[in-house]
């Protein structure tokens, strides 16, 4: 027992406290196609290399989201293990474009500390950047989780709340080197629609479901070496097993090409809520509101902030009841940045 | 709303309409090792590149028939979308070979309209072109399906029913630049029975089943983008998720390698049924017909002509009922050329 | 029926016979990444080109069980289509690491033969050896199964049973060569424990549990062009689809990595026995006996022998009941040698 990993509790982290996430990964064509199986991606400069060269890149990326997975899953024996709850996300951006051959590894910063109340958990902030072989920052964000402790009698550690941006600014968003959406193909990419046909306060229902199944999300949730017991072992929770918040995401991102095909690249995480928890049988789909529009200097890029709800029943564009809180059908509510063509 | 893909109905075609599809894709190893995860396949030039070089090639294809599914699934947002049933199937070739690394799109012509005489479906006929980065044309066949109109009252468009070939001649066929079966391996390739040994009129069965799962066919058909909701979506339709039609045919050949090891690749399409419906649970065995044999002009290369059947229960070799009607264990009904050694 | 493979018989074998297996494979990074996505596989140097750099090879390599399930499956329509039991391995070594891009094929000697008393089925050894496109061995195993007669009536061979191993020695392991361990990253690689840290008679509970899936067991156990037929049709044996017990070896040895995030390289198999069927809906565990330490000659190189138990319920470390014979729960008893930093 003694050889085995029992995760950190909250008496076990310090601000400041840097942790080198172990088991780098090398991410290939593999994972790439894997991908494609797994959720509906159908985003062109994700899919194919011609496009995403005429784009300027050197080639189609591993999907944004992917990264993101391949990133996050290294993080949690250090992390999440203990944890009670995954309570939000900020500042996440993407850095540099992810390829096929590119090894990535995590490194995350603990950023503050929060002792509950009730003196049995505690909040934990942590900044993780993912790495690439040549040490080059890919992707970061910020996340905080709640976490048991192991001793209740340990002392409360000073309570430092770090202050994080609501909303990235468009001026913290990073265009890929070279990107240029100046000679985009909307008709290869599947939608005319560009980004001055967007409008703040817009809403879309992109209509598609996916009723999601044990072997899918496992598969998923493997693919980046996620290794929290509740979506793995049926005997874990009373409630069935769990699906990694992070497949609900990549299944509504994946859907929501259906009327956002041209928002090809994600480039900020402002926030997001695992509103309720998703099971095997639920029937994914996905809605969208626009919360804001900015340029870049990219030649024909410009960025659009959005609001991406995942849904397992209801209505489209219903998130929260008369008190405030979620409606149990919604799964997700994520607040990202994208690039599309002008 | 606006901004989703409602899917073309009946009067929004037009006999002489090119529909450029959209999302081309990238094929690669990725692709190739899912064909081997989801279909019990073991022809030998599709599993080793040795094998494939041996036989004149450059390496190992990626499997006709994933070409195939992923050519068609580019067609079905602009198809099959609104279809009530895909009709059949004609004058299918594979040009050339896919190789890892090959970006495929595809490209369709509308050749065909008949109004039902219900006025409210039409049956829409459509040749398809698969294309290559280099825009060498890999693969074509022509589908008929029958599309929903959006408004009744719309005018029945002039009749135009194109006269399509019932088989396709040897001549029609095209076996790959410097395939040569002349040194075939039979013993890698795993059976002894040559061209030669298959007679016309003789019947195999393929004796081995597969009890399909519904996160499989989902893999399959989400990897060729795929976009039919009743292929994800549980709640559209109230007897299940429907297999996609080319999941069982990908089944199917897989099985028959048991029978037609040497059986290697499939150069002709000339029709096929996807004669009753399949659903997860179901266990797909297969038989095979010969229906004509002829040779070529490529050393040691000689052409098979076969009928594939798909069954989900019911005796090898029966096919129809008293009525002439499919037997309603039969799924599949399908008529094609392939290449083997002499 | 003449053309479909009957699988051989009991009486179809002679000691002396070479069986070259079919259908050669060339195992690529999509081959890697499903291991990734089937099995909660971490192991560094399996994960990671920069970390195997890191090690002396020259990339990461195919995962050495992945390696043997290709091997294996390829034995499998002429060793075990009519094998009513296999009964056991021995000599296992894996003698080069496996990458990607490799084609892999086999090929096996009788070397052994007894039938049984009932006069009904007999014993086959077999020694299989894998081999790559350049006709070096990769691995070699020997394996004996249980094999119904055709014929009852059919003369009993020469009773012939092979001496063998019960455990390599440590000389006869093969380091792969350049492996170097002498500056190894262990918060990289996930664990602090090294070579030094594990004690012969050490016990070790892993800890994490993975409920199987149909679909999961049927794309891996395709993925190895394993044809058994009851792993696939539902409708075969009456207790349900049998789980392929490479499948629980693969899981298994992926959930020791809690304990054993250094033991890297497989490089012995001593024997193993598949104690009880695996199902879908069972829930794997597994833990680890330390049998053995042996120091190697490659610089900082290890390595240990080592049980792995893999069960679906019961209590760690216990394998076998007042009777001597395996409890319910036990799956798996597998007795390997492994490679680990010192």
């Amino acid at each position: 027992m003694a050889k085995t990993n029992p995760g950190r509790f909250f008496e076990d982290y310090a601000v400041g406290q840097t942790l080198h996430h172990a088991v780098p990964r090398t991410v290939t064509n593999g994972e790439r196609a894997l991908y494609h199986a797994l959720y509906p991606a159908r985003h062109a400069l994700y899919s194919s290399d011609a496009f995403a060269q005429s784009c300027g890149l050197s080639g189609s990326p591993i999907d944004d989201l992917a990264a993101f997975h391949v990133v996050f899953g290294k993080t949690v024996p250090d992390v999440s293990l203990n944890a009670v709850a995954n309570l939000g996300y900020a500042e996440g951006r993407w850095l540099k474009p992810v390829y096929a051959g590119d090894t990535l590894r995590s490194v995350s910063e603990v950023i503050g500390l929060k002792q509950n109340s009730n003196g049995k958990t505690g909040v934990v902030y942590v900044r993780t950047r993912g790495l690439n072989q040549r040490d080059e920052t890919v992707m970061e964000y910020v996340r905080w989780v709640m976490v048991r402790k192991r001793d209740l009698d340990a002392p409360a550690p000073e309570t430092v709340v770090p202050e994080l941006k609501k909303v990235l600014a468009p001026a913290d968003l990073v265009v890929p080197e070279g990107l240029d959406f100046s000679s985009y193909d909307f008709a290869l990419a599947g939608e005319p629609h560009r980004w001055d046909d967007y409008a703040v306060g817009e809403t879309i229902d992109h209509v598609d479901g996916v009723t999601v199944e044990e072997a899918e999300h496992m598969l998923a949730t493997r693919l980046w070496q996620n290794t929290a017991k509740v979506h793995f072992d049926l005997t874990f929770r009373p409630d069935g097993r769990l699906i990694y918040g992070g497949h609900v995401i990549s299944m509504a991102r994946a859907l929501s090409f259906n009327g956002l095909a041209n928002a090809q690249m994600i480039v900020g995480l402002n926030g997001g809520a695992h509103a309720n928890p998703c099971f095997a049988g639920d029937t994914i789909k996905a809605w969208t509101e626009v919360l804001d529009k900015a340029d870049t200097t990219a030649p024909g890029v410009g960025a659009l902030r959005l609001r991406l709800v995942a849904t397992k029943g209801g209505k489209p564009f219903d998130l929260r009841g008369a008190d405030g809180k979620y409606l149990p059908e919604v799964l997700l509510d994520l607040d990202y940045w994208v690039l599309m063509p002008k």
